[in-house]
């Protein structure tokens, strides 16, 4: 079930961008492994805890949109390319855009639901 | 054969920053498939073509080394996760260093070889 799945991904990214653009800190932890791993340009890579801390201290909103431009399944593993843009507006309405591109892995659950497991975002200004 | 693939992957990561010290661009490009997707930071991606004219017109020793951090490997397709140092050392004998994480792809091919598919590259100075 190579399209199921394919489509399950896809509504992962859009619950994700979704979460992220009504501050749904939990939610956006919920697709995610306990055992994730983000990778940003000139940062140590970090986990989970640390994403959540970053995401409850940031007082913006973030809208972003993304276009799946490669996505490969593999039995229970997956990785895809992104191209992703975001539009972050702080306290004082100043704008900040980012886009660039992410490569991920993806993992599928015992219980049928793929989530984040791997990221590398190259986003910049 | 999975201890097989891994020593084979271990085996390009070696082979891949030995042809990078002596400057075989050539050997290098062997190393990735001719589908190879570059992404770093603040720049579109790029395949092969464009790797090999950078490294062509690059006048500068680049001296490196990695370390697997991660290896997952699903039958033809593997993901890992490494840690990289380079010394750049440009023609005036002024040195760079670069230090930083990766997230690649790799394919084994028909011939039982594994290349480099994908690669997020987040080194900064």
């Amino acid at each position: 079930m190579i399209d199921d799945d394919e489509r399950k991904i896809r509504e992962l990214l859009d619950r994700w961008f979704e979460a992220t653009r009504t501050g749904g800190v939990d939610d956006v932890l919920d697709l995610m492994t306990d055992d994730v791993v983000f990778l940003t340009p000139g940062r140590a890579p970090f986990g989970k805890s640390q994403f959540e801390q970053t995401s409850r201290g940031r007082p913006m909103q973030v809208d972003g949109r993304s276009e799946i431009e490669e996505l490969e399944i593999v039995g229970d593993l997956a990785w895809m390319r992104t191209r992703i843009e975001l539009t972050m507006t702080l306290p004082n309405d100043e704008l900040h855009h980012r886009s660039g591109h992410t490569l991920s892995i993806l993992r599928k659950q015992a219980d049928g639901r793929w989530l984040l497991a791997r990221d590398a975002n190259l986003l910049s200004p």
